[in-house]
């Protein structure tokens, strides 16, 4: 296959599905039906035994891999990670990835029309959880005809819901992938958190959630709301090589309030960029998703018996800059995995770019998640009609 | 003395001086004369060589010891180390604090009526750094006859301006106290400043600065900027002690976006308090002058030689916990103090209260500023008007 084959079979479009039933949320919340987004890559293969679900995490989207048009900019954002002989290969395997609900990227979310009004849901969008994520996800899994993921993948946000797929699905995944991700958020990542909701709920364009009708968006508390998050995923070494206390275009200070370091402009320009490209509420909804995760909540605090309906085999990966979701964090995913008689297998990577490393490409990462493919790819594949593990299909 | 008298002792009133002199300030802005408010405790000696001056931090002012009243609610904010008998002991020194030019509570600061409009100066005041403080705290010295200190304390903004002095001002100090300090603010902690400076300067009520016309202040900004602040003076072990996952008043989730957890209500009330003890464009001009301190800017980013100057005798005092200066730059800065074999003692005090310990009362802290002040007062003391160290007045 030559450069030029591959980039067109990397051309994309997002495809949508439309649920009618009503979804009853783990808020007490309800949606009369929803629409997912949701975008494909490579080929389901007769057994339909290669499917990889890939779950997005606070910002992100459906649109993890391909490209829309041959600018490079419409690139997905695990565009280095996935695609025909990448480390997720999609010639061996059929990629899925959905925009949750709540989002706003297609899936029905805040920014939706609420049917039983004709506007915009608004703040009547109800909370969801990673719990209705996950269930809203098997949903698209049985309308692909998918009984069973070879691998459930994600990062950050995106772990969570992977991380929930093998509690409450066992039987629907060989593998799971937990990258940059904690069992669940401390003090301190609900109190960042909580700063950015407030930023955007005391933005007086906020409108109490209802600004689509007053054709504004608190765009104020985004752009501090985005700031924050920045500097939460990046680490301070990183910050220091990146800018360090180095000056914005200039050799002495101005003394003034336009940005002196390049520290200032940088994030300024992450927080404007983010306006326009994202939905208020929708980032409200993630952030309130991420705070409620929470699976040892219902073991009495207990990770271990938390996992205790687990079947996969897990890869977890950790960062270690990473400060928002420490390695720390994820030894202790490993620990309660391990508890279980689980196949395990775990890699700390070095690398100094903090959270966020989990969406670069980091060569140590890239041959950690190139070789665990490699083995699903590998392995024996059960009946898609056989979920009990036993039973495989050689 | 009985407590009673002890307690009779410690009520203070606030003083303030006028200096009609022309203030020429770093950043080229100038002052048509301005007032300093402080505070004095304890009794000069007869050889003016007793005197301790206290450098405040960015939200704090004059009030750092005695009372206004007996009702314990005005208490200085180091009221438990400064006082009769207290490691700070009043009977043994004579202890000054004053508020920064810039500040909002007496001292010439941006609520201050401008002369030349007779609005307050909101914007039109400049942009005032440590340096300049160190300035106006020498004229203040000058006025209350003291040649030399016998030293310079400050915590965090208030060590950086002990340093300055000890940078600037040589022979006006025989020890300096650098607690909970560092040489200066790295990439995070300048973009840490620049999110809370961010909020509060797009809330819309800020009016460019000249809110004080528009009887309003930008009350959402201030309040998502001191949530911020917090976060980051408490150590993320110390939020997980005091408020982990705990919900507020509550067994289960409520699905909404009022508090859950208590650390939300707990951000959120700091916030809210912060809003009308605090003047917002004071916020932004302290912020402002931690990101510009760097005294190894002089020389070539060499903090050996930036310190070159100093006389004086040091104790370096630093928080295992605290994550916005670490003990590591404290260790930077007692590395640079020993090159220049300036007699440096070093304490990194165990505890998990993160950057706010500087503040808190704390038995190893308490003990270690006691005994460096015991082993100033023992000293032999130099006439005030020989300010060569070397010819002493035993």
């Amino acid at each position: 296959m030559t450069n030029t084959d591959q980039e067109l079979n990397e051309l994309v479009e997002p495809k949508s599905v439309r649920f009618d039933e009503v979804l009853e949320l783990e808020s007490s919340g309800r949606l009369d039906g929803y629409t997912l987004v949701y975008e494909t890559y490579g080929t389901l293969n007769h057994d339909r035994s290669n499917a990889l679900l890939v779950c997005h995490a606070l910002s992100g989207d459906h649109h993890v891999a391909g490209r829309y048009d041959n600018s490079g900019k419409t690139n997905g954002w695990w565009h280095h990670l996935i695609g025909p002989g990448k480390p997720i290969d999609t010639n061996q395997f059929f990629i899925v990835c959905s925009n949750n609900i709540g989002g706003c990227s297609g899936s029905t979310g805040p920014s939706s029309v609420n049917p039983a009004t004709g506007e915009p849901y608004g703040t009547e969008f109800p909370i969801v959880t990673v719990k209705d994520w996950v269930y809203t996800q098997t949903k698209l899994s049985d309308y692909l005809g998918i009984a069973q993921w070879a691998a459930v993948i994600g990062g950050s946000l995106g772990g969570m819901q992977a991380m929930q797929w093998s509690i409450s699905y066992p039987d629907r995944l060989r593998h799971c992938l937990l990258i940059a991700c904690a069992p669940k958020l401390n003090a301190q990542n609900i109190g960042f958190n909580d700063v950015a909701r407030q930023a955007i709920r005391t933005d007086p364009d906020f409108h109490d959630g209802n600004y689509y009708q007053h054709q504004s968006a608190p765009a104020r508390g985004m752009r501090v709301a985005r700031m924050i998050g920045h500097i939460t995923y990046l680490s301070e070494d990183m910050m220091g090589q990146k800018f360090g206390r180095n000056l914005r275009k200039k050799a002495k200070f101005d003394y003034e309030f336009t940005p002196e370091f390049e520290v200032e402009s940088y994030l300024r320009y992450q927080g404007d960029a983010f306006i326009n490209k994202f939905d208020a509420n929708t980032y409200l909804l993630m952030t309130k998703a991420l705070d409620y995760f929470d699976p040892a909540a219902d073991t009495g605090d207990d990770l271990v018996k938390a996992f205790e309906p687990m079947k996969a085999d897990f890869l977890v990966v950790s960062f270690s800059s990473d400060w928002r979701f420490t390695p720390e964090r994820s030894r202790e995913i490993v620990r309660a995995l391990q508890s279980n008689k689980l196949n395990v297998s775990y890699a700390e990577v070095t690398s100094p770019q903090g959270h966020d490393s989990f969406l670069l490409k980091i060569d140590d990462y890239t041959r950690v998640i190139r070789s665990y493919l490699n083995r699903i790819a590998r392995e024996p594949r059960p009946c898609s009609d056989l979920l009990d593990k036993g039973e495989q299909n050689v």
